[in-house]
């Protein structure tokens, strides 16, 4: 789709931006960043690519940046757009989408792409392993632990899971899931078994976007268990109930730029080196 | 969707059978057989359910029946087929779907359920590598592997070889299955450089029913490998390119009714008792 | 050897001790506890078993108890030995054991045991992959890692880091343990090519207890890389040299009692119940 | 210890033995070969290095080759033997390391070290799981499976099946090894409650060259399971009160050479280097 000699800018974002910056030179890429406003206009306007962090914006008024130099007003990035500039954005808005067509860019999210979300499940799936080892006083191995869902983050932590001889349950509401995890080796348990599942567990991991974890669920679960929170949004686990019932449950977002930046910023990269190459993706 | 209590009648079939019954009996189902035209027209007519085996008929003319008493006609099948009937079937063609459709019939097609298809992926893939352990002269434990495709065998296949300590390469075309592969510890090539992945490798194993060992490609490969073609229909080996370049390769079709006869009527038992009880499926 | 119904009494100690304490009582011992002075010689005096900790001190006149009430003094301990007791003890030393032998008094180290020194490899390596994924930057899955020694924690390092799909090298000295490491699917190296294993690891564990880390070595290893020194005593890593270097090192010790107190505090009670049941051991 | 200069001839031998002269001329070793009597003198009086079969005769009289030319009388190598030349053999029995003693020549046994043992239960394992998948009606995957004894060849078994997402028990006497499968994530139970163990598995594995399968232990067994006997010599089985009991019992004996004679053939090249290299080895 875009020439290799095109100009790419990033601007502003977190550690993962700065292995980004790394592994676009190393690979012969034409890239430069801005960390504050400082002649951040002259930049913006000659860049043909801009990559924007993920999320591209957190207040809605500057760029994502949380140990940048100076603020980068996102009103600045949105007066560069024109005709053949190239914003590479994560999680795109329709405030940027709508910006980015008026004036005739092309925006693409990487974040949208299926393999950046299957590589982010490594360090999700490693991020939640290295919480369940900080809070559990009992070893993962030996240890019964559930996880529930079976898509790309349950399906990770469950391989994982189980190369420390920790005995693994896979809750799915899919028979095909279900049948994926017994292949595998773990067993399956419908959700419609949920409450029975959650007993004697020492460790507990949800996937599922959904108020799967209910009060009436919580109930049976082990007061020494942990609970890990791995699904975005509003979560799976009802928070109120399982700190009435004194459980401990703990939310884990974000893990991937948290607990391996540098890998997290690699799979910025390769996705964006494949939007520019114009490799088809996923479809 | 059917009452407990209704009669079902297996027809023919072939080992997988004898397990389906003595699961479905277990369960406390109605169930009886034939394996021979006596009698047939009677039981046809008062059973409820008819379950017909995978594939339905080898010959288009009788039941399969690989070591049946007799051949039973699908004539008589089909005169039995009238409304609140069900017919579970195997591999249901355009024939039998269109004379349950006139006769008012239900038919539904086990085969044809996701679930089912990940459940004889587990026998398929163990059978693949029955076959890699008797025509390797080397062990697995230090093999250079190459499996083609990343769908449900491809993805037990790796794991189980990588189980032995094999190092597992994966070809696929989808990046989000690279990913994947990657996620799970294997090294994962696009199939644009396959022709480069085939080289020095022991044991090439293809899932994809499209023609992806070309002669070009064959070409790279070692005289001493060992391919195994596990792909359905037309196969992904040019058989003829094999041949003349010396290479060792083999066809492996419909592995879970040889290699584990047991484990795979108990996989059309759970299906048909999924039908029967009217659970929903993978939709 | 000890009839079930004889009197332990557990003299101090960390949180292992409480597990250690709760399995015990569990099991239907009659256990009790002291974690002061107060009233400490009339429990030792008439208990059957003392079970000290482990280390059974730290400082050479009190009973190792970093969160107790008050202090025990070791004095107290000894005063109480007479013949019929017995002494179950991490880490006895020359004193201890003398002091022992003088009264009459049975003196088990289970500290000293296989299996128990086999239970805590698992806590060992869980605790070291916990710190190798805090101080990563990278994920696990992907990452070259090497293993230095291939004994009890090797073993399990190598398979619990083969789980997260690291690419697992294994450096040892006996051909046989070489050997072994490569069954298992890693790639073996003997120590006497450790100068060039070392180059492009992303982490470095080291289990061996004896210099083999040294200044010479340590020069190939990464900017990057973490290095984590499990081994006892004097260590295996040249800390001056690394530090010279700017290397990431970091030294690991007595990781159960911190990673993983009641499972840790398990293995003291299934090895003590060993020794009272006078169920043979290893030898 | 030798020059890589030494001619060394190969006497015999099967398919191993073809592998192993391959690999020691890849390493540029001066190696040849006979497979029958003629020109034998000459070459056995010229060589340095004798390398003999494994075992080196299977009926006391001639050179161990299932598939020679011609036999090779023992009484030409032992009248060939003089100080200065070594022989090299696999089991040496006490009529053979007489002759190499009265006549000067050094004798060394590469089936006696540890690192061949443990290269050569590779292939143990491995053809131990080639017999499972060809007997077992059911899938591995699934199957709960039990592994008498954890050493070299169990611990293997125990790995590669549970790659197959089998459920591993591992019977053994000593705690320590206990414990070690437990760490690695199988169920761990003492001999003392095998009878118990052997109950509703699907296939059992022994590795204990004593008789631990006694009739009284066989009552227990599955009518369905399949039993697999590695052990050497009297093997661990009662077969008559396997036969009694109808169950499925087989013997599996020198699987490396069968299941993967050029992997076997390299291990015996392996260990030749190492010796003619003179590394020190296990000891």
């Amino acid at each position: 789709m875009r020439k290799e000699s095109d100009k790419i800018l990033i601007v502003g974002g977190d550690r993962r931006f700065d292995a980004a910056e790394d592994v676009l030179k190393s690979k012969g890429y034409s890239v430069s960043r801005i960390t504050d406003e400082k002649g951040a206009e002259k930049e913006l306007n000659e860049a043909d690519v801009l990559l924007l962090p993920l999320p591209y914006t957190a207040d809605g008024v500057t760029v994502y940046q949380p140990d940048g130099k100076g603020p980068i007003p996102l009103s600045a990035v949105l007066r560069s757009l024109r005709p053949g500039k190239t914003v590479l954005c994560g999680k795109a808005d329709a405030e940027l989408r709508s910006a980015a067509e008026k004036n005739g860019a092309v925006l693409l999210d990487y974040n949208a792409e299926e393999d950046f979300a299957v590589k982010n499940a490594v360090p999700t799936a490693e991020g939640a392993i290295a919480i369940a080892l900080d809070m559990l006083p009992v070893t993962l191995n030996g240890s019964r632990v559930l996880i529930l869902g079976f898509g790309r983050i349950g399906r990770l932590l469950a391989a994982y899971l189980r190369g420390f001889g920790a005995a693994v349950t896979v809750a799915a509401r899919k028979p095909s899931d279900l049948a994926f995890a017994e292949a595998y080796g773990y067993e399956g348990v419908p959700f419609s078994r949920l409450a029975e599942a959650v007993k004697e567990k020492e460790a507990i991991f949800n996937t599922v976007p959904a108020p799967v974890l209910t009060q009436e669920v919580l109930t049976g679960v082990s007061r020494d268990a942990v609970l890990i929170d791995l699904a975005s949004k509003p979560g799976g686990i009802d928070r109120q109930a399982a700190s009435v019932l004194g459980l401990n449950a703990v939310r884990a977002l974000s893990l991937p730029g948290k607990t391996a930046p540098v890998s997290a910023g690699r799979y910025v990269a390769e996705t964006v080196m494949r939007f520019l190459s114009g490799t088809e993706g996923d479809g």
